[in-house]
């Protein structure tokens, strides 16, 4: 007998066919239990349209697996099969996981180093053109996460949409859109060929009133999620984030989202990363989103001051990603028009104080639409200096918070400093090498050979970084 | 009859011969009643050395002047003369004070703009050919404030010292020497010449056990004060600065400065400006010095952030004067080495909300010292920048804060941003002229003719402001 054949931490869709009247996104309920020797993994099936059910699985373990069925439909109910899961295929790396409190992981223990940008709506014009161009973009680009919504904002009049759209404008909440899902499947499959994360953002405050999407039901929410989840966690590229700028949201209370993400964290059967995002500014910590709630795995913040890292790391003991800290640009709006030079020194400032900063670009010309909105084509000044910075991080080791601990390595960075020469304490018992690196011109230049004790770098320019390692024991 | 003339707001120095045995300095009192028409001054003299005596006093109406001394010492007492006040010379604008809450004037209602820098010690190393090297340098820079300590620090070992110094490396504090305060003096004048404002900082923590000027008793800091107040307070240029970075000295409480400030306040037969300023960063408005105190005529701030000057003007209806917000230079201290980009931005920052920033430079080859320690030559590229700030200013109308509530003139500066294009709202009313400044290449460039109602002004770059101007009404 031969089985399927699904590879570790791959999709596997299990496709059942079943009835098409009614409302079968309400009416029809269906699981499976898949089991692996002792695992077993509950998971909830989905409706997909033209009377097809699927229930997609994410295999964890390389094996045997079997599953049955329950439904509450006969013809869905009790069906049973079997596949092999095969050892992952180059690149799969499985899903990513916090290590050492303040950093990442994939499963099979690479790192994975999140190095964030924008793509709000890349996806939502269903424009094949424009989202391959989007899609080369990041492939030549430095990111390894994007943020990307599943719902429309209400300025947008797109094609399709997650929810069925019977009489024009109005949405039936009630039933969803397959088409719709299976668009954006295929893009965060595409995404997750790139290894590159979709950081899918469920909610937002944005609707302005027209698609009624941003002030639905504790219910509706629950439904909206119930089917997100059965279709997008078997992606090992995705990560959770409740909602974009939570706080501009005035329908719901902390308390309707913390029920939203511990409703989450109970649907998800592999407890995908998982965080909410502020809008306001976090003049006081008190005043964002209690990021050491336990349902949430690191801190996705917006904030424009990537030296708080620390406090930051300070207050919650969760990975400090910046996923908004003001977009390079020239749009009038204050979020949107710095520099090139001043993302660059902000992602410098984030990292080397313990944090991931991430990146957006939004410029008045851009041909068709904003980065941050749409994708397309990045023509800011950072992002070939942030992937010289990641070309940085990836030569050092791992776990380089720990290593600065022991001394063995660490990143010292004076962005708008200029001092003729800065002292470096190099711990005793060692040689070490320092590398002056230039930020701006992506350059890295040895200072002379070995070094001991105390030791005085020329520098006297601006966004310079000294990199320190030791060489003897 | 003839008497002598002194023009008004100058320096008149009523000289008497007296004892000269034992310890003059603490053993006479000598004070006089100047009297014109019913107002009456009462000053204190001081002993000079050699048996010289002086009462200095600056008179402040025009005309007639007689006075009588009183003193312990018979050849003292009782001692009467006359002199005329005649009309200030040219550049005479009399004395600084604070108008409109937050800014300057001089008495002849003249504006004066504080435009700082701070040479903390450059009149003590008695070197002639040096302190008029930084005089010229003062002349042909936008300064128009140097902030100068009266007493030396652990570190230095220069010529002679406020007090007398019997035993090398000892100072006698209960004898002064003349000497020094003479020199300081005729610098105190040369600043005067120039129309820069000595802001003299009267008590500094950086004695580091030395000689002993840091931890006197209040009663060695009253005999203290008294002698320099007597000496110094006639001249129109000074300011009082109670303590640079009083914070770190931990002899004293703020008690202790309430109380010096208090008996400062009662010495000064001028009320000239009187302020104390502060080295921790000021996280929280609470940790410093409250300016709000009556005995403060202007906030003397340490920060490194120029944004916050409107929360500070919100906390106190003083002027905001930042005295230090890092130097431009190379050091490896992280308060002396920013860039004369940054500089320039936090003048303009600082500027456009309302405050006044001070400038101080310190570079590694400087030839005989950094200019914050000794003044001499200046090198930074800030400098330029802040003369055609300056120069920008005193353009504008005098009171510029309420020229832009009510519409008629004002500035926007956007820094580090760079926008396409940057939204101006114009009152309803009035045509405006609209110039775009770069304040890094020191160009002002009109932009169009006249506008109305709501203008994108095109901008692109970073390091621009706006200057908005009404031209009808």
């Amino acid at each position: 007998m031969t089985f399927p054949e699904v590879e570790r931490w791959g999709v596997h869709d299990v496709v059942l066919e079943g009835p098409a009247a009614g409302n079968p996104f309400a009416d029809v309920v269906l699981t499976a239990r898949f089991q692996h020797l002792n695992r077993v993994v509950e998971v909830a099936g989905f409706y997909d349209g033209d009377g097809t059910y699927r229930i997609r699985f994410s295999p964890d373990r390389e094996g045997h697996w079997r599953f049955v069925t329950s439904s509450n439909v006969p013809a869905l109910d009790s069906r049973r099969g079997e596949f092999v899961c095969v050892a992952p295929g180059p690149g799969n790396h499985g899903p990513v996981r916090v290590v050492d409190r303040y950093h990442f992981s994939y499963a099979d223990g690479t790192r994975y180093l999140p190095v964030g940008t924008t793509c709000y709506h890349w996806t939502h014009q269903m424009d094949e053109e424009h989202e391959e161009s989007t899609l080369r973009s990041l492939a030549r680009s430095p990111f390894t996460k994007v943020r990307m919504c599943v719902l429309p904002t209400g300025g947008m009049r797109p094609p399709a949409l997650a929810f069925e759209c019977d009489t024009p404008g109005k949405l039936d909440k009630t039933r969803f859109n397959p088409r719709f899902f299976a668009h954006l499947e295929r893009r965060i499959a595409d995404l997750c060929a790139l290894g590159i994360v979709a950081d899918v953002i469920l909610l937002h405050p944005y609707d302005k009133g027209v698609w009624g999407v941003d002030d639905m039901t504790p219910e509706q929410d629950r439904y909206y999620l119930r089917y997100v989840v059965a279709r997008l966690a078997a992606f090992r590229n995705v990560w959770w984030s409740m909602a974009n700028e939570y706080d501009f949201n005035t329908n719901k209370t902390v308390a309707d989202w913390d029920a939203l993400l511990r409703y989450l964290q109970r649907l998800d059967p592999y407890a995908r990363l998982r965080s909410i995002h502020n809008g306001t500014r976090m003049y006081e910590w008190a005043a964002v989103y209690d990021f050491t709630k336990p349902w949430l795995t690191h801190q996705s913040i917006q904030h424009w001051d990537a030296t708080q890292v620390g406090q930051w790391r300070e207050a919650c003991a969760k990975p400090v990603v910046i996923d908004e800290i003001c977009y390079e640009g020239d749009i009038e709006r204050r979020w949107g028009n710095i520099s090139g030079r001043e993302m660059t020194r902000r992602f410098w400032l984030g990292t080397v104080a313990g944090g991931y900063v991430g990146h957006g670009e939004c410029f008045v010309d851009s041909a068709y639409g904003r980065w941050v909105s749409r994708g397309g084509v990045l023509s800011g000044e950072s992002p070939a200096r942030i992937a010289f910075l990641r070309r940085i991080l990836e030569e050092g080791p791992a776990d380089w918070s720990r290593a600065r601990q022991v001394g063995t390595y660490w990143l010292e960075y004076l962005g708008d400093r200029q001092p003729a020469f800065h002292s470096v304490e190099l711990p005793d018992g060692g040689d070490y090498a320092i590398d002056v690196i230039d930020t701006w011109e992506m350059t890295v230049t040895p200072y002379g050979g070995r070094h001991r004790g105390h030791c005085r770098v020329p520098v006297g320019r601006t966004d310079l970084a000294l990199r320190v390692k030791k060489v003897t024991g």
